[in-house]
Parts: structure tokens; sequence; C-alpha cells
């Protein structure tokens, strides 16, 4: 009972936009290496997922290959990019310049995928006023303004746990989007605002407890194998 | 059939392990406040989960909290440690010196949990050969030897994603055990190795796609709701 409407914009699981993310950025790297066409199979073998899942994907807008020519990056990419919002470029604020948000003001990846840093923002009267990388650090109370003045959408959240939510909540009256938050801390937030978690030293954390329990778990198997003849 | 053996080490489940290190930040926060006690509700209330998952979680391992008086925090922090494996320092390696490489390098958070960075490797030779942050940067050549002499168990895989595979092999027959990957591709890895990405710029591009469907999905839920009074 689908029913798509060619002309409008289609609907795409989140799943499978993360998947099309993943895509896109292999998809440029065969661009940058003058390639010009790609098959289901290829990208879905660079990426560790089925051609048949690469194909479904893509199909959602209405990229289905060429049988014996497979997809034309020079058609794939621009599509790609429209399906996730990423045909234009996003104005985005730094909040918090501690450790970590000096960091990412100074990675440039975010720049290379469309996004713009124009505001920044901190609570510590020792950085509020001072220039960054060209860039003002202006106290969250003035967010509301700088928010409108720099047409900032999204907020790089990188404040200690401890005060994410209440500057989140600023930043949210202050008219933001989409929060991209570094806190390790879950933030409540209104369902019109759109909102992505991550956590650097969590996920280290977690490699350690992966490597730390691998042994273990082996031997665990291999216990439980042979339990089944016990008493 | 369960048995727990009290003396051995408990196996945590993967996803528990993640709740568990989201606990941790939570209980370091409280301590560093001054509170010695927690119970579930507040655990979970804070990390958004209920109070009985936080129970079964930290039931693993033997914490079952006191009636009207909750958990001891000063108990409960190294036991959660000592399950993630985070009771000691791990070294880590740093590979990449990139604009990321360079964020992560200057990132204290790793440290502040246990991770010590000891080693930085590129490809580059314009890099390697200088010392950055009172450390040599080595040609990933020389991965087997800087490997064993540092006793580098983890690595943090900052390289472009052409290069993440096979930097990555290198790695692992130096001797690592795990990887974390930052580079946007699948890695082939033995079972042995442990194995953890994460992609920066993809999250935010994530968020953008989520702010950018917003509207559409809700606009989409009601025509749907409609659409089934149609003939």
């Amino acid at each position: 009972m689908t029913r798509r409407d060619k002309g409008s914009s289609p609907l795409v699981p989140r799943v499978a936009a993360s998947r099309l993310s993943r895509y896109l950025r292999h998809l440029e790297e065969l661009e940058a290496r003058g390639e010009s066409t790609t098959s289901s199979q290829q990208l879905g073998g660079a990426l560790g997922v089925t051609a048949a899942q690469v194909r479904k994907d893509l199909g959602y807008f209405g990229q289905f290959g060429f049988p014996g020519l497979g997809y034309k990056i020079p058609n794939l990419i621009p599509d790609i990019r429209r399906v996730l919002g990423m045909e234009r470029t996003w104005n985005v604020a730094l909040v918090g310049i501690g450790n970590l948000g000096n960091a990412l003001l100074r990675y440039k990846g975010f720049q290379a995928h469309g996004f713009r840093l124009v505001a920044l923002f901190d609570a510590s009267p020792r950085i509020v006023g001072r220039t960054i990388e060209g860039m003002k650090v202006h106290a969250v109370e003035q967010a509301a303004r700088v928010v409108e003045e720099k047409g900032v959408e999204l907020a790089i959240l990188a404040v200690p746990a401890s005060a994410a939510q209440e500057v989140a909540s600023r930043l949210v009256a202050a008219g933001i989007r989409g929060i991209y938050n570094f806190a390790p801390v879950n933030l409540s937030l209104p369902e019109h605002v759109a909102y992505v978690s991550i956590d650097l030293s969590l996920e280290l954390e977690q490699l350690a407890f992966l490597v730390s329990h691998r042994n273990r778990e082996l031997a665990h198997r291999s216990s439980q194998e042979t339990a089944g003849s016990g008493p």
C-alpha cells in the first residue's frame, strides 16, 4: 500500500540514513580517485553490507542503477546529499571550549562535510570575550541573540555533564534545531529538536572492556559447552 | 541453569557494559560533589533508564544495594571499574596525526579515564621523526618494535579511510589487542582483536538528516493516518 510520489522528497528510515552517509563517504573517495561508476556489489563490499541492502537503500530515492553499468557516481553523490539534507551548508555553534571543545574547534572534518562553525560559547568568564580561530567566544546567556544573528541551526555541545541539560534548554529556547551532544548525559528535549549523542571516552572504555573480556568470553563459551555433560 | 561463582569475574553483556560506563561517569560526578550514596532510582533517572534496569545491571557483579540506603558510591565505583577492565591503566597509540589526530592528541578526556597515550604514528615523511606533545612520531612500519617497547595494547586509528585496513592489519601484526577506529570504513580483523568504530562527521550528518526530516516525518505521519480512508 506504499505509494511514492516521484516529485516529493523521499522518507528514509534512520538506519538507512546512517548507511547513506557511509556510501556518500565512499563515493566521494571513488570520485576523488577519478572513478565515474560503481555497483551495489562494490559499495556493499567496501562497507560490509550486502549488494541487496545497497540496492534497497538507494531505491528509497529512486536510484536503481543500470544493468552492467551500475550507478553513475556524479548522479548518485548529489542525490544522497539531498536526501541527507547535505545539499546545503549548516551553520553550527560550538558550546563549551574546554579540552574537548578545543579539539573539536581545530578539527576540520566537519567543515569538509558541509558544516560551518559560526559561533563559540562558553560559561567561563576567563574564556568569554576572547577570540579563538577568528571567532569571539560568547556567554551562553547571549545565545538567543547570537543564534539569530549568525543563523545557527545546530549546536555541538562539549560542556560538562552537570551543565549539559541547562545549556541545552537554553539553546533550544534560542531557536537551535539540533544538538550534537558530547556530554555523557541523556538530554530531555522537546520533540521538534533533533539530538545525536557521542561520548569519546566511553567508547574507548567499551574497547577496553571488550579487550579484557575477549579471552574470558572464549573460555566461558567452552566451559558452557562442557557444562551440559555434568551431573 | 545459571551458576555464578562469587570468586570469578562476572560476564557482563555488551549492552550492559555501555550503561556501566555511563553509571560510572555519573557516580564519579556524584563523588566529586561529595555524595556517598545513591539509589537505582537516582542513577536510572539521571541516565534515562528504569530503576529495575539499574538493579539488573549492577546485579551482574553482585551489587544489590541496601534497602533505604541504596548503593555506597565508594564501593560501587571500584566495582564498576573492575568489571569494565578500568581498574588499571591502558597504554594507547595514536595512529594518524592529521586534523582529527591532532585534535584527539590534545583532548585530555582519555587520560582522565585511565588511558595513557604512549606512542604516535603517521605515514607522512613530513611528520615522522617530529616530536609532538613530548612524543616522537614513528613510521607505521616501526609499529612492531614500538608497540613492544612501549607496551601498547590499544590503538586509536585516525587515518584516511583508504589507508585504514592496511594500517589496522599492520597494528594487529604488531600485537595490538584493540582498535578504536575513526576512519569511515569497516575493518576486517581477526577474532581476538576487539574493535570499536566512531565517525564524528557522519554523526553530525545524521543530526542534519534528522533536523531536515523532522517536519517532513510529522507531516507524513498525519498523511498516513488519513490514507486509510481513501478509495
